[in-house]
C-alpha cells in the first residue's frame, strides 16, 4: 500500500510503500481513498513546525492525512450502518476515554489533552491507499456530494464553531424583529476555506456576510463571493466603509487583523476565534476590556468537531450543491496525484482555495 | 428634602434641600430611603472622570446613588405587590423600550444604548430622603436582611455574570463527575465587594475559591475568606503556588493583572471581564490567540442586572446571612450620616469593602 | 384575479373573480401564485367543520390557502431582499403584536391567541392567482426546489415540533455514546405527509425510525420508506415486534393509537403530540402517570412555526432532494388546475399523500 | 447498632440490633444519624405495597430510611471536604455507572434502571444509629439548619422538577414583561410537604400560587399557606373561582384530580407529574389531545435528584428559615424516638405534614 508518510520533528515526507497489515475487526470497515484535502496543519507537520505531531504508540512515522473521503471495500461482520460501495468520511480526534466529554462523545472538548488525531499526533492518517477504522469513527457521504465530501473535515470544525456561537449568545434575545437574522452583520477575517464555510454557515442563517482580506479578491473567491451573496472587502483600503458588526469570526490567528476591527462591534456581540498563528504581537489597553465589559462582548476558541458536526457539515454540503451549484466544488482549486504530492505539500499553489490528492 | 446633588462635567456634589414635587401615580410607591451604598461609579461622577453620566432630561443636576434600600412610606391606588412598611430595592437600569432584551425584561442587554440608569445617566438617583418609582421597578427584601439589603445592587451584577458563565460553559459537559462543581478552580482577582461576591457565588456552586491581591489581605478580608472558605493569594509574592483554573473573575479591569494568568486556564475555561479602567497597557501575542483555540477558551464582558438577578441576589444574601453570620455585613466597614458623605464619596475609606451613608 | 373563496361557517367553496385592488408598499411583494398545498384545515374549512376560521377584518368571506409558492412579479420601492423572478414561500401566522413572543418574532408560540392565519382565521389566503404579501413575512426559495417548496410550509411546523424536542431534551444528555443518535428509536404514527417529515427529520439526526399506520403502505410510502431507509410497520397485525422507543411523533391526533405504544418508551424519551382530531376517547389510568413520573418522560403539543423554521424547512428540502433525488417530488401525488380544486378540497384523492393545485 | 429493617415483600419492620460491621474506606465518613424523615415510599415498603423494593446483594434485609441528616462522627485518611462535626445529608441514589447520565453525575436521569436507592432498593437505607458512606454521595449542611436539614431530600427532588420546568419552557418567552414571574398563576395539587415545596419553589420565582386539595385546610396547613403568601383552595367547593394558569404541578398522581383542571392551562403552559399512586382512572379524548397541540402545553414525569439539587435544597432552606422564620421547621408535626416508629410507620398520624424520627 502507498501511503504518504512523515517523520514528525524532521522535515520533508515520503510518498512509499508502507504496509501496516490491518485487520479488518467485526466493527470495522475497510476504505479505499479517494480524496485527501490538505491544510496548514499538513504543510506545518511536512515542514517540522508543528511541535505537537507524533506517531503513533509503537510507530516511528506517521502517514500523514487528516481529511479524507473514501469507499468502503470491506465491511467487519457486525458492522451494522455501512455496505460496499458507501462513501465515507473518517472523524480525526479519538478521544481519551477517561473525562466527561469524550465519556458523552465530545472528545472536541476534550480535557485531558489524551486524545489522538488521525494523521497529527498519536494515529496514523489517511493519506494512504486504503485505511481500516472503526464503524463509529465513520459517518456516511450521500453519493450526490462524493466530489466535494473530502470537504467535510473542514466545514465540521466550522460547524462546531457556530453551533458554540448560538449556545453562547443564548445568553439574551439576539434573533431580529422577525425571529431570524437578517439584521445581523457579520464579519470573516480570511478568505481561504475556512473563511468561506464560516460565510457560507452564516450566510445560511441569514447574516449580511463580509468576507475580509487584506488584498483584493481572486477571480474564484470574486464568483464564490458573489454565488453566496457576500460582499468581499479589501481591508488593506481602510476599514471605514465597514458597518458596525455582530459577529466577527477571525481565521486568520493574527491579533493584529481583528484587534482594529474591535470598535465596529455591537453590544452584545461575539468574536470567534479560529485561527492559529504564531509571531503576530499587538498592544491591548484597559479601554478594551471596558468595552467588553460595557457591551457584554463573548469571545470564544473553537477548535476540532464532534461527530454529529461532521454529520451536519454534509448535510450543509449537500443543501449548497443544490442551492448553489459548482460554488461548492470550485472550491477544489488544486488536484494532484500522489505522486504529485510535493507540489501541494511543500508550497501553496498560487490562488489555491484547497488542494486535494487523488488516490 | 435633602439630596445629593451632582452637576455631571463638575467636579464635587452638594448635599442640598432638592424638592422634585414628585406625584405618586396609581403604579408608584414612595419610599423612604434607609441606605445608599457608594461605588467606583458615584466616585467616578463626583470626580467627573466618567464622561457618560449625564442629568435627567428637563434638569441641569442629577441626584446621584444607584445602590439603595428603603422602606415603603406609601403606595399608589393599583399597587399590588407592596405595603406600607416593606422593605425594597431599586432597579437601576430603566430600558429603552424599543429593543429585543429591553421588551421581554433583559435592559442589562439592551442594544441601543437608550437606557437611563438612575443616579448614573438620564435619571435622578436614590441619594436623597425619600423617593417615588413604579412597582415594577422594586423589588421586595426580606426584613430578616434590612441590615445588608443596600448590597442587593452591587451582588445582582454579579448574579448576572455567573447566570452567564453557566450558559456560555453549556457548550460542553462542564461539571465533575458527582454532577457538582468540586473539581474546578476559581480565580477571583479583586477583594472589593465585586470580588466577595464573586467568590461567594462560586463558593456556593462549590468552586475552590482563590482571592487574588497584589498585596497581602486586610483583617476583614481575612476574616471573609476564612468565614467562607476562600484562599486569599498575594500574588506580588508570585504566581507559582497558583493551580490550574477553570474560571477567572476579573474584578480589576487591568489586562496585566489577568493576562499573566491565562497560563493557567484549563481547557474549556472560562474568563469573566467585570472591571473597568483605564489607562493599563499590556501586550498579547498570537500564542495566546492559538492557546485560546486549541482550549476551547471563552470570555465575556458582564455589566448590569435584570429585576431577576435582583431577586435572586436577595436570595443569595438571605442565604448567607444565615449560613455566614456576619460576614456580609462585616463587609459594611463605613457607615455615615449624609451631612458626612464627603468622607466617602471624595475619598476612599482606610480598609473599606463598602461604605454606605445612613439617612 | 381569480381566487378560492369560501365563506366560513357555510360549507362549499367558490373559484371566482375577486378583486382586492390591493396596492403594492414600499416594504410590499406582488406575488404570482405557482402552486397550493392542500391539508386537513383546508378541507375541515370547505366543510365548514373547523369553528375557528373566519373573514379577515372588512370582508364578508376568506380567500383560502396557506401553504404556496410563487414567484415575485413586482417589489415595493423599499424591498431589500427580494427581486423579481424569485421564487417565495409565505408565512401562515402574524402575531399579535403584543405578548412578548410575537414582540421578538416567535409568534408560533403567540400567548394571546390574537394572531390571524393567512387562509384560515382573519386573513385572506393565498389560493389565487397573485397576491401582496409584506417582505417581512416571506422567505426565499432556491429555483432549485421549485417544483418541491409548496412543501415548506407543512415541513416547517414539524422543524418547529423537532427543535423543541431537542429543546425538552436537553433535561439530561440524551445523544449516544458517539455523540450522535444512531442508538435512539423513534416511532412516527401517521403517513401522511407530516409523517413522512417528521421520519425524514428524525433520519437526518441518525434516529432509526419506524412509521406506524394501521394499514399495509400504498406503494409511494413504500417506496418513499425504503428510499428514506425507514421502517414501516403495519399496528393492526400486532405491536409485539415493535422495539423499545425514544420518542414517539403522533400525527394522528387519536389517543387511542397512541396509549396503547407508550408502553413501549424508554425512560427520558419524549411524546411529540403534533395531530388534532376530534371523536376519539380513551381511559388513562394512575399507572400510566406513575410510569411517566417514574420514567421521567416528556410530553408536549406543538402547533405552528415561526420564521427561521421555514428557512429551515427550505434548507431541508433543498438537502434531501440532493439527497433523496425524487423522494420528496414523489410525495406530490395530485396536481390540479384551479378550476378541478373540487377534486382535492371536496374529497380526498385515493392515495394521496400532498394534493396541490397549480394556477 | 440499632437499626430499622424490613423483609421487602412481607409486611411490617423491626426495630433491632443489626451489626454491619461497616469499615472506613479512605474516602469514606462515618456518620451519627440525628433524623430520619418519613415518606409514602417508606410506608409502602412496610406494607409490602412497593414492589420493587429489595434487599442489597448480599442480604435478606434491607435497612429502611432514605430521607436523613447526621453528624460526622469519624473520616477516612483521604476525605477532603468534611470534618468530625459537620451535619451532613446522604444521597440516595447511587448510579448505574454505565449510562451516560450516571457517568457524568446525572443518576436522577439513569437510563439502564441499574441504579440503587439506599433505603429502597438495593442498598442499606439510613435508619440506624450511625451508617458509613463515601464522601462523593454526603452533601454538607450549615449548621443553623440542622433542626430542618432532614428536609433536604424531598426538596431536592422538587428542585430538579422545578429546573426540569424553566428548561423544557426555554421552548419559548415564558417571563413576563420586568423579566420576572409576577404575571404567572401556578397550581400545586396537594399539600403534603411536597405540595408545600413546589410552593415555596414557585413562590421564590414570583409566581402567583394556589395550593389545591379536596378539604379545608389544616390549621398548620393554613399557617404555612399565609405565611408563604399562597392561597389554598378547597376544590371539593368547585373550580369556578380559579383563574387561567401557566404550570400545574401535581404532588397527587390521581388523574382525576389534575384532569379536570387541564381546561385552565393558558397557551404555552406546562404540567408538572411528580406524585404516583395506582387504582385511579380517567378518561380522555381527542380534544384534550387537541388542546395540548393548538396550545404549545408540555407535560412531564420527574423522578429523583442529583447532587446539585440537594445542595441547592440546602441553600434554600437556609434561605427560607431566615426569610420565612418557623414556617418550615412546623412542617415537622411529628416527632418520635425510633422505638415509637411503629407510630408514624404504620400509620399516618393525624395532621401530618413530615413526620421524622430522632435518633
Amino acid at each position: 500500500m502507498k501511503a504518504i508518510v512523515v517523520k514528525p520533528g524532521t522535515k520533508g515526507f515520503e510518498l512509499k510503500d508502507y504496509d501496516l497489515r490491518e485487520k479488518l475487526g467485526d466493527h470495522q470497515v475497510m476504505i479505499k481513498t479517494l480524496y485527501n484535502g490538505i491544510c496548514g496543519t499538513d504543510r506545518g507537520i511536512v515542514s517540522s513546525k508543528l511541535s505537537f505531531s507524533r506517531p503513533q504508540d509503537g510507530f516511528s512515522e506517521l502517514i500523514l492525512g487528516h481529511e479524507a473521503i473514501g469507499m468502503v471495500k470491506e465491511v467487519g461482520d457486525n458492522v451494522v450502518s455501512f455496505r460496499k460501495g458507501d462513501y465515507v468520511v473518517p472523524i480525526v480526534r479519538r478521544g481519551c476515554g477517561e473525562c466527561l466529554n469524550c465519556k458523552v462523545g465530545r472528545s472536541d472538548f476534550c480535557e485531558t489533552g489524551k486524545f489522538v488525531e488521525a494523521g497529527i499526533r498519536g494515529k496514523n492518517g489517511f493519506m494512504r491507499e486504503e485505511f481500516v477504522d472503526d464503524e463509529a469513527y465513520l459517518v456516511k457521504v450521500p453519493e450526490a456530494i462524493k466530489d466535494i465530501g473530502v470537504l467535510t473535515e473542514p466545514l465540521s470544525n466550522v460547524v462546531k464553531a457556530i453551533d458554540e456561537l448560538f449556545q453562547v449568545q443564548r445568553r439574551m434575545i439576539w434573533n431580529c424583529e422577525d425571529g431570524a437574522y437578517s439584521c445581523r452583520n457579520a464579519f470573516v477575517i480570511g478568505t481561504g476555506p475556512i473563511g468561506i464555510f464560516f460565510s457560507l454557515m452564516l450566510k445560511t442563517f441569514g447574516f449580511n456576510v463580509y468576507l475580509l482580506n487584506r488584498r483584493d479578491p481572486s477571480p474564484k473567491e470574486e464568483y464564490i463571493s458573489r454565488k453566496i451573496n457576500a460582499t468581499f472587502i479589501n481591508t488593506s483600503k481602510g476599514l471605514s466603509d465597514l458597518p458596525k458588526v455582530d459577529v466577527i469570526a477571525d481565521t486568520s490567528g493574527f491579533p493584529s487583523a481583528f484587534i482594529p476591527l474591535l470598535n465596529k462591534m455591537n453590544k452584545n456581540s461575539a468574536l470567534i476565534l479560529f485561527g492559529t498563528q504564531s509571531g503576530d504581537k499587538t498592544q491591548i489597553d484597559a479601554d478594551l476590556i471596558t468595552f467588553f465589559v460595557e457591551n457584554n462582548i463573548a469571545l470564544f476558541g473553537s477548535v476540532n468537531a464532534n461527530k454529529l458536526d461532521f454529520k451536519e457539515a454534509i448535510n450543509y454540503l449537500t443543501m449548497w450543491k443544490e442551492k448553489y451549484g459548482d460554488a461548492l466544488s470550485s472550491m477544489i482549486t488544486t488536484r494532484v496525484k500522489p505522486e504529485e504530492a510535493s507540489k501541494i505539500l511543500l508550497e501553496k499553489p498560487s490562488g489555491e482555495i484547497k488542494s486535494v490528492i487523488e488516490w
